[in-house]
C-alpha cells in the first residue's frame, strides 16, 4: 500500500486509459472525431494518454487552460466557453505561437470586436442551445443564428468552423432512452441550422458534447465531432445516471480516519469541502451525500461498501455515517477510499494525482 | 479601474484590516486572547496584518497549513483538527524547528500513540462538543473526557494545554440571541469540564471559536481564548445571519460578462464552481443562489444591487438572473463584482488576492 498520510487523489491509470481508449474506439467506429475536454483532468500528461490513442485536438474551458495546453505542445485547442474579448492579449499570443485556436461565439457584436482585435485568422464555432438553457443561441431561433453567422461572413479575420451544442440536460435524465432522445433532438436542431447556413458557408462541422451522450448514444448520424471530458475519470454522478459502471471510475480520494463517535455511529475523516467540493447526490431517503466508500487495495480499490457514506462536509472535516456492523472494523489511522461525486471539481481542488505505484501525474494548477 | 480580464478575487485591504482590528480590540476589551483561524485567508501576508494588531498565535486547519505558516515564521500554531498520527513526520519536523504546536485530541489511544512518537513535548487541547455534533467529545460525557485527560496525565511528552469547543451550530441560528445562547451553553459546559479536571491539571485554558459567536457575544466570562477565521473577510452567509454588515465583506470576485440572453433575462459571466465553490444560500422563494452582485468602483465596490443574483453555476459558467430594468445596463465585456457566499472556500479556490491598487497578496496555494 502507498504511504498515504493526508487527503490524496488516487488515479487508477489502467481504468483511465481504458476509458480513453473505449471512447476513442467508439468515435472511430462511428466515424466522428473525438475532441476530448481537458477541463476534467487539466493534465498535460493525461492529454498525452489521449494523444497515444490518436487524439489530435482537445477542448478546454478557459483561455488560461488553453495557454497551459499550448505550452505543452497542443496545436488544435477549442475553448468551449463564450469568448471573452478582454482576454485578447492571451488569445493573440497563442495565435502567434501557431495554435489553431477555436473559439465560441454567441453574439454578433463580439464577433466584430474579435475580428478587429485578432492578430491572425481564427476559427469560430457558433454555440447552439438545444434545450439545456445555459449558454448558446436558441437553435430554433434561426434569425438570431443568422445574425451571428452574417457577422462572421462579413468579418476579415475570423471564419466559421462549425456549430457546437452541449446538451448538458442529459445530466438531469433518468434513463438511457432519455439521454438518446436529448441527443437526437440536439442533432436534428444543429443540422437544421447547418442546412440553413449552408448557402453561405462550406463544410460547417457539427460538434456535440457531454459525457452521458458521448457514452450512451450509438446513432451519431449528422455529427462530425464529439467533445466530452468527464468520461476520462467518470464519477458517482455518472454511475447514478447509469452512464458508467462504478468499476469505471478512475479516481478515488484516500482519506485518513481521525476520529470515531460511537454514540452517533459516525467516523471523521480528513477530507472536506476543500478536497471534494460541495457537490452531492441524494440517496433513496432524500438525504444528501458527498461520496461512497471503497477499501483501498494494493492494486486499486474495492467495489463500493454498503452501509457507509460520506454524509457531511465542512472545510477539512468529512463525516461518514456508518452501519453498526462496520463501525468496529474501521480504526483511527486507517485510510479509506472515497469515490467522488463530481470528479472534475475534486480534481480541480486536489491539483495532483497519485497513481497506484506512487508516482505523481501532473495537473495544471500544481503548486 | 484595474485591468481585469478573467475571474479575479479582489481584496479590500482597508475592510480586511478593519475587521482584524475590530476583533483584536474586542478580544482585548473582554480580556481574551485572539488566536485567529488562518483557514480563511491561508495567507502569510494577511497573518502579518493580524500580527501588526498584536496577534501572537494562530490557528490552522491542517498540518500542511501549519507547515506553511511555520515557514513564514509563526511559532505558536494550533492545528484545529483531530490530530492525525500518520502525519507524525511533519509534526516532528515543526517541533524540531521550535514551533509550539498545539494539537487537538479526542481519543485516549491517539494520545498514547502520539506520546510514543513525538520528538519533543507538545501541547494538546481536548476538543469538546457542546451540541454542534461534528467532532469533539460530548462535553456532558465527563467519563469520556476524563479517559482522554488521564491518558495525557500518564503520558511523558504531551501535556494538556486546554479545552476547545467550536460551536459551529451558530451557523444554523436565526437571531443574535440564539448565537449568544449557544455560546453561553458552550462556555458553561467547557467550564464544567475544566472544574472537573482541575484536580489533576493546572491552568487549563478554555478556547471557543466560530465567527458568529466571536463577533456577537459580549459576555466571555469563563473564556480564555477565542478562535475564528471567517471574520477576516466575512461573506454573504455571515451577512444573512446578521453577523456582519454587507459593507464589512472584504472580498469580491470580479467576473467578466461574456453573454446575454434576452429571452430568459439571463447574463453569463466567467465565474463558476471552480471559482466560487458550490456553497449557496436560499432566497425568500426558496431559490438557491450563489452570490450577490455589486458594481466595481475605483475605491472598492457598491452596495448589493437589487434585482440581480447569481442563480446557477457550472464549472466555469455563472448565470445571473437579471430584472428587466437592469438587463440593458449590463454589456458583454463589463466586469461585475460578486460577493461570495462562503469566502473561505472561494479564497481556497482562487489561490490569490488582488488588492485595489492591483498588487497581489500571497496565498499558500499560489502556483
Amino acid at each position: 500500500m502507498l504511504p498515504i498520510t493526508r487527503p490524496t487523489l488516487l488515479l487508477d491509470e489502467t481504468k483511465c486509459k481504458t476509458n480513453i481508449q473505449r471512447m476513442c474506439q467508439k468515435a472511430s467506429r462511428l466515424g466522428v472525431k473525438l475532441v476530448p475536454h481537458m477541463k476534467t483532468p487539466q493534465s498535460a500528461e493525461i492529454a498525452g494518454w489521449c494523444e497515444q490513442e490518436g487524439v489530435e485536438a482537445i477542448t478546454v474551458s478557459s483561455i488560461k487552460m488553453a495557454a497551459y495546453f499550448a505550452k505543452a505542445g497542443w496545436k488544435d485547442i477549442t475553448v468551449a466557453f463564450p469568448v471573452n474579448v478582454l482576454e485578447i492579449a492571451e488569445i493573440n499570443q497563442m495565435l502567434q505561437d501557431g495554435v489553431d485556436l477555436k473559439l465560441f461565439v454567441v453574439d454578433a457584436e463580439v464577433v466584430q470586436r474579435l475580428d478587429a482585435m485578432v492578430s491572425s485568422p481564427v476559427n469560430l464555432l457558433i454555440e447552439l442551445d438545444a434545450g439545456y438553457n445555459r449558454t448558446g443561441i436558441d437553435a430554433d431561433d434561426l434569425q438570431a443564428v443568422k445574425t451571428v453567422a452574417k457577422s462572421i461572413a462579413e468579418a476579415r479575420h475570423v471564419k466559421l468552423y462549425g456549430l457546437y451544442c452541449h446538451p448538458g440536460n442529459t445530466y438531469q435524465t433518468h434513463s438511457i432512452e432519455e439521454v438518446r432522445q436529448i441527443w437526437s433532438t440536439a442533432i436534428k436542431k444543429a443540422n437544421f441550422v447547418r442546412n440553413a447556413l449552408s448557402q453561405d458557408f462550406e463544410d460547417i462541422k457539427v460538434r456535440i458534447g457531454d459525457t452521458p451522450g458521448c457514452t450512451l448514444v450509438e446513432d451519431m448520424t449528422g455529427v462530425d465531432e464529439i467533445s466530452a471530458g468527464n468520461f476520462i475519470f467518470y464519477d458517482l454522478v455518472m454511475n447514478y445516471l447509469n452512464v458508467c459502471d462504478e468499476s469505471d471510475i478512475a479516481v478515488a480520494m484516500a482519506c485518513p480516519v481521525v476520529a470515531k463517535n460511537t454514540v452517533r455511529g459516525e467516523i471523521t475523516i480528513h477530507g472536506g469541502g476543500v478536497h471534494f467540493s460541495k457537490d452531492h447526490l441524494f440517496d433513496d431517503s432524500e438525504q444528501k451525500f458527498f461520496g461512497e466508500v471503497v477499501i483501498l487495495e494494493e492494486e486499486g480499490w474495492s467495489p463500493i461498501i454498503p452501509g457507509i457514506r460520506l454524509t457531511s462536509l465542512s472545510q477539512e472535516h468529512g463525516t461518514l455515517k456508518v452501519s453498526e456492523g462496520l463501525f468496529d472494523q474501521i480504526q483511527i489511522g486507517d485510510v479509506l477510499g472515497i469515490l467522488p461525486i463530481h470528479s472534475c471539481l475534486t480534481a480541480n481542488l486536489m491539483k495532483s494525482y497519485t497513481i497506484l505505484d506512487g508516482k505523481q501525474v501532473s495537473h495544471m494548477e500544481a503548486g
